[in-house]
């Protein structure tokens, strides 16, 4: 399918919905799609069932602090010159770009590579989501290699990492991203159209681009934007659960910047509908969204997704952006089964974010 | 020249002396290149001038902490992996290969992969002694690229670093050691042949030969040790000023670990013909030593040479192995021009280690 113009906020919204909070602000990744579409270039979307399995797919991606990314990258030649390496690493020429993650900038960005090349971007990710490492993906869970990864900044440097381990291949990139200055563009895990069906989790761009559509057509609706929202879902062909979990107005938030990353935990008080409750709700992250508890009670956990709306409008809100006193709508959906196996929770799931917590799947 | 077994010994010692207390030991990388040589294979060490000038030359070296390169490196497979990647990447293969600094172990472990590959290696090196960073080296000041820089490690990862500034390669390397595990195999600087003529220090290799057994022979010598030595010197082809500058024994030693650095200073106490001293003797290092003092007065600095011998047999003594009580000669010996220019100084001066002193040229 083409994407249009008119399609990208829509996009990047469902983006930030998937980013569950973190994944960074899909916005600079719009601008740069709306660049080259304005300059007459076109964006297309294609099933990954239509990929040649021969075709080399490489998802692209940024990594590091997102405020360093939108500062310094508003270009995408670092990209491409990522691309470029790849190619010549792996003797071969990119048939299809892909996200390595749906949720934040890291869903658009790909799109504006895939426009600015005229390659086919491979509506599937391996995330589902955002996540915060790069051994966190389907990718790695069924079977790809991470290797070659290649990052790139925009002084030129490039740092190309071979290793046999993803799990390594997350630590000397990390490390890497420091020396290159905060943040870099990224290339990993190429792999074939026959891993990549596989191994990514398809749909995810349609997905965003619903999930987009969906809260606008919402907010438009004659009844209660969210009572809309749930019907949509209720009705998608895709079915997944969605669930307002707690409707509350912010009263805590609190946040360390740990290793890197943002992690916290936002307490909020019922209102609306959930006025009434004596229990207070809590959501805890790092980065992203991981765990909603009312009371002692788990409502929600990684890696279903927990998405904080805006209480009236249902824009998505990252953990950035959360404010003392704002009225939020925690949302509650599911993931497909392909991120809820045994090998993709090991990866995952709550033990990998450090909870002692058993992972019940979301709306079972 | 062929380097036999009954060389290693002297050759080892000589790489020591020029390490001026840093660079790591020599020991682990001449029991390699023994090993190789008790097999049967030859080693053959050949002038910077016999090489032609669009042959490929790449110099090889370990880097990171010492303690972690000699637990973690009895091998030479990652060092041939390096240079594998680095024959890709350049699309040619290696001619020779060629230590980066002289001093230390870095100075034997090129004799290994000479040896093992049937490659030679350039009598030159890029630092004419030790010095701890990528940059600080003729190859830097003289011109050529280090980019591409290829890390290994024994897990058979790869880390390949582009860049056009050497001080960014440096500084991405630095970062790749921590990830590699502290310690890595590192080729670097690829070169031709004319570039290799034009930046390199020349007949290094066999400088640290002749003074590992004009060290032995002064022992036997029937005057004084460190008198044979010096009129050895005196009367060398390759005219280097040598002199003892202090006879004493160690009262004070301190260390720091600074960024990875092992940082301090050392004061000795006059004996034998400085007994009547009443002025102490100070060396400052940062893994090697840069400046010696009498009193206030510099006697020697950076990148003239500054080596700490046992007071009796001459035994070029490593600052790790120093010892409180330990009695000892302070030794000055000068650099050749090409490491004193402006261009040179500006990249390893004193200014370069935070010195304020000006630099006066050691014998002049």
């Amino acid at each position: 399918m083409n994407i249009e113009i008119s399609d990208l906020i829509d996009l990047a919204r469902g983006a930030a919905f998937l980013g569950t909070g973190g994944g960074g602000d899909p916005y600079i990744g719009r601008l740069l799609v709306q660049q080259e579409l304005e300059r007459g270039r076109r964006l297309v979307i294609v099933p990954p069932e239509s990929v040649d399995d021969e075709a080399l797919i490489v998802p692209v991606a940024t990594m590091g602090a997102p405020s360093v990314q939108i500062e310094r990258f508003p270009s995408l030649n670092p990209l491409l010159q990522a691309l470029a390496v790849i190619e010549e690493r792996m003797g071969r020429k990119v048939g299809a770009v892909m996200p390595i993650e749906v949720g934040g900038i890291n869903s658009t960005l790909p799109l504006a590579i895939a426009a600015r090349t005229g390659l086919p971007v491979v509506d599937a990710d391996g995330m589902g989501r955002a996540f915060p490492e790069l051994q966190m993906m389907t990718f790695n869970i069924y079977g790809c290699s991470a290797s070659p990864v290649v990052m790139t900044n925009d002084l030129g440097d490039v740092l190309l990492v071979e290793t046999q381990s993803n799990d390594r291949a997350e630590n000397l990139a990390r490390n890497g991203v420091v020396a290159m200055g905060g943040g870099a563009h990224i290339a990993l895990y190429p792999m074939t159209g026959r891993q990549m069906k596989a191994s990514a989790i398809p749909g995810t761009l349609t997905l965003a681009l619903d999930i987009g559509r969906a809260i606008a057509q919402a907010r438009a609706a004659p009844e209660d934007t969210f009572a809309a929202l749930a019907s949509h879902f209720a009705g998608a062909a895709d079915v997944r659960h969605f669930r307002v979990l707690f409707h509350g107005k912010i009263v805590d938030i609190s946040r360390d910047t740990l290793q890197g990353f943002s992690a916290g935990s936002l307490t909020l008080e019922g209102i609306g509908e959930d006025a009434g409750s004596s229990e207070r709700f809590e959501v805890l992250f790092r980065n992203e969204n991981l765990l909603a508890r009312r009371g002692g009670t788990v409502e929600a956990i990684v890696p279903d997704l927990i998405c904080i709306l805006d209480g009236e409008t249902a824009e998505p809100v990252t953990n950035e952006a959360l404010k003392y006193g704002q009225r939020v709508r925690v949302i509650g959906m599911s993931v497909p089964e392909i991120m809820r196996t045994p090998e993709a929770l090991a990866v995952f799931g709550p033990a990998a974010f450090g909870f002692s917590e058993a992972y019940t799947p979301f709306g079972a």
